[in-house]
């Protein structure tokens, strides 16, 4: 690609995956409302509030890739939610489609599945369970982008990433550690792929306990590597098992099914 | 029921609905942006514009039912679409929840499903493939109302209409018609279940054409009694056969999947 | 049929099917270990213990089809139910295998599957929920008439029957309500199939608010005709209605699941 | 329509259907290898042998609808399945290719699947069991059918045909049973849908015992009014019952499924 | 755990899994009618007779989980298998619930399963197939257990062992194999998950030809590591391969097909 | 066995499998219309032109195993596939009946289910899409086989060879290769399990991206062991990559879905 277009950069998850990702392009645009350091030889900063239309606009011309991590990643009040994950999604969309329709991938979340008890095993058709206002705006966000699919043929992958860290830290992610490696593979393989259409996405590496199944991906030719498995003696020395009636045990989503509808 | 509250009670829905549900309640509260003629000897009117949460929350107080037409029923700007159906039913949800979780009647839409084509049949599982904005925030309403339901138990029945009209009246509305009494003895049916969880329903009568499975429903023991192949030699004498280019003779939500990206 | 076996026969449910059944075979034999009035001219009855073996031998001598409705049909300790319905169960198969395999309809139970919520709709191969040690006993009955076909050939129908009466009497009837004269044309379809296998039956009425799905015996050409809807004003005006935290409105098997486990 | 061709219209079903599709073109149009009684005002018939390309074009040319009934239709030597419904298939398949790809009813069988027992219960999309050369013959057809219409276009209806007789005349035609009536009415249906596609449809009516499930087609408005069970007491009277060890008790295909391979 | 009960220990298959269990509690209790030699630094042996409530319940007594191993393990009469099995099983669920509801491993059988044929795939929700009065057993044991779940809370893993010996020694076993490794590994997964419930598991290695499916169980977070295919030459070499006409080779439950109902 | 007959033993395929097949019997028969060169110690060769009934009859008799590559191949005139895959089909299977049913490896193909996109994942029972009339001929090959399967108990493997070749040499064959050493080793479980029946396996190696599922075939103890992932690098630097609009980069018979129906 010429320029490979990264929303959220600035963010946590922004800066562990573009190293990984410096080659898929000559160069790599890091938008965020934040700045950006720019660390990378082939790295330009761009300023963007993913709420001004005229601003993701200017920011997504001359890109010919997307992977938009930016907006709100965690419970937050809703009007905040609204602004950041709705109205700037669609902003998003507005302009990748006066764009070129550039491959997009989506930063969704395992927050739109939330309330299924961790004993499930999804696929990628099962009916949304969102445990919060974050995860309702993710809900909103795969149904906006499957609509532009369906009318425009706009490609993307919606990634319902599960805890993506250096590391898996607790029991639950056991079952949802994401590694870096495996979404920069993910990110790498979805690019490459002649055909991507607009397929739901488990973002999880190989984890022997995983609960989601992406059978359905084999076509993609993508396979996670790392399993979280490798950790659990360190998981199971250093952090508290919890009690089988916490929601960290109970559900897919974990402790953000205890959160309350957010106001300020 | 004390008080039933129907939103969007002056449209045209809301108009036709009214004399069919005045049983259900001691008094029928109607609630509208606009006035709303009051002509049935229980009820009353109550302005109230969806955006604001203090108008929403005093609407919505002493309902012991709410059956919810109010918002955008047709493509618009987004902007508009976010006020009405995005903000709206967000205001609604947490006045429902301050006001001990009335039962919830949530007209949802066939445009959720729109770009589906018309030769598959959909249970009430199917991924959302939404054909417009107006569809997209039927998404968002639909996984909101899951969220109240998982994290406080607010029951709703999300029942996406199909054409709710007098007659059907083209080629089209012979699957996606849905009489006016059928939609009355559904809400009675809703009211009247002692459980009634947080169930998708599609809403339509028995059509011989039609697209939709109901029958994960029977637990509500409710069946649509009217069928618009009744009205099929009439349709046929008057109405333009769409040729099978047509979105009308293609997609579920017919030409709704024409529209473009409103913007005023 | 030269004589057909009723067991139970001087139970609630015997004599009520007794006359609807009297023309399907020159002799009835009505089998209880309680004495059975002989009202219909081809009746005969035979006392019977069904925890002895040779008893129960004697009984099945001579019958070409056997309506199973013997042994324990409510909550009972669970050495009752032992002797009742397990070794019974065991010694009419033996007994049967011993005289040439007549047809049996085995009167299995909602029970078990009784712990499914109202809102499931269930097949027949849903695995077992039973809701007390009666329903237990009914797996275990069901899963020996399973074995019985499979190493022997035993044809039987696994009539899981929901509530059987004269009338429905309260909200969850609406729903599980089996009229005599329906299960009366199950028992004649089963016997004039010239083949039946081993299948389990939903037995149930045509009812509007039905959870059963008998949609796999197509082949057998029976239809049931009753529906409990015709019931509904009577019982909404008579029944008082459960409230949704009562088991009468949340578990198909209702009132059995509150059920403690029985002792004397 | 302007014309409508039926070929095999000599047969004793091409004369049943002809009277009640009369209505449907201005001309009507028989097309057989033997000669055909012209008996209706717009009746014209055409000689055809299925096996001579240049014939077949002709009969096709001009034509708006084909209703395809001719070829072999019972079990006969390998030979002549290949010349009639192998080659005479693909000679009617390319003629319709080269003629504007007029819509295609095909007759198809309930042969393609009669290796399964009576006990199942069929989906359009269950793997194809055909019970003698005459049923692969047709599993050809279909495989030829869906291949022009994923290539070219050319929209088809493949009518697996149960029993298209006058009325039902044996046991197991209380599940197979065709009226004229309910396949002159799946003709039109099939000709007046603004979009028909590829669909695999069973050819049979209302039976209370019927095995095959067409709720994947409720999209075309089409509802079989007939039901075999009307004729139930006059079959049990007339007709010898099959005993459970007969192919008309086991399989769907019924005796077909003890044709030896036919060798002249 | 402080102490860990082993039902049936004094058995092959006790005395193969104590070594692996030693370090999963600080007292092992070792329950059988058999003495049970006392070889382990942490075990102490209890004397128990599973038909005896009150010694059941002492037994039980003070143990905060239960590997049930106890009872028949293969076709026995059928007053045999009632004592040891049902009343058996019964006893030790009363007194599991009269002390705390300590989580079981309920030795469960592929004989619940047995007369599948060996070319079909079996997840854990396919009805039961027993192929013996053994195997009618287990199902009755596993609905047992799902009632007490459901009524209780009571959580236990229903394993369906396959056939767990040192190594596999025919050829159903390089489908059936379940190495002692792999059994002792899902046991610590079961007590080491925070919540358990009441799953199926198939109890089995991972044998490139099994015919069971536990990929509904990722969320265990156990794997099977062992598989029986590096015995493949030596079985080959040294077992007689089966005909295809033998059990052996026809059926999941292999040889307990062949058994008569076992009399004395 | 005795006697392995390998047919179109002088084609590609044929060639490059004879020596990995070399053990599986004591003499190899190579039957060709075309000559074979015989080059293993234990090879004979026999001419045959499969539209001949006597000479198949011939080259079968005295076989106790045949793998069937013989026939066209590629897309052909009609008539050329009339007679090398139809009829040739059939002569073989009468021959395999007149010679006791000697088990078949039948080389069926990816272009029965080529219209099928990149995107789907397919099971053993997806309906047939052929992708043209060589595609066709073998869905009647499959068809065929399964008739002979029910009626006469002839077992067979149905292999839908994806692309076996030496190595990959594209992007599409990244998702279809099916390595020779892979195809040998499923001929060898095949003539290896006691019980065949008549299964569709996917003839593909263990490729990250393959599109097909084996899954329901575990029993058979086969796993293909080789993965055309180690050729990506390879491919990417030396394959031009497909656009999206291309054949090859949408369905997964590839450019065969260009081919014209063809004609000479």
């Amino acid at each position: 690609m010429k320029r490979l277009l990264i929303t959220g950069a600035a963010g946590a998850l922004g800066r562990a995956l573009r190293p990984r990702l410096a080659l898929l392009a000559e160069t790599i645009r890091l938008g965020d409302i934040a700045p950006a350091d720019v660390t990378g030889p082939n790295e330009e900063w761009m300023h963007c509030d993913l709420a001004e239309p005229w601003a993701v606009d200017a920011m997504v011309a001359g890109c010919d890739g997307i992977v938009h991590l930016g907006g709100i990643s965690v419970e937050r009040p809703f009007d905040e939610v609204v602004t950041g994950n709705i109205v700037g999604l669609y902003n998003l969309y507005e302009a990748a489609r006066a764009h070129g329709l550039p491959r997009i991938i989506f930063a969704s979340s395992n927050h739109t599945i939330g309330y299924y008890p961790q004993t499930d095993r999804l696929g990628p058709d099962a009916p949304f369970r969102p445990d919060g206002l974050y995860g309702v705006s993710k809900c909103f966000g795969e149904s906006l982008a499957r609509l532009y699919f369906d009318k425009f043929g706009q490609e993307a992958a919606l990634v319902r990433i599960g805890s993506c860290t250096t590391e898996p830290m607790d029991h639950r992610m056991l079952s949802t550690w994401f590694s870096h490696g495996d979404f920069a593979s993910l990110i790498e393989a979805a690019f490459r792929s002649p055909v991507l259409g607009c397929p739901v996405i488990w973002g999880v590496s190989a984890n022997d306990s995983c609960w989601w199944d992406n059978s359905h991906l084999t076509w993609l030719g993508w396979r996670a590597k790392d399993n979280a498995e490798a950790w659990r003696e360190k998981i199971e020395t250093n952090a508290a098992k919890p009690t089988p009636d916490k929601s960290m045990a109970r559900f897919q989503g974990g402790a953000f099914t205890d959160n309350p509808i957010f106001k300020e």
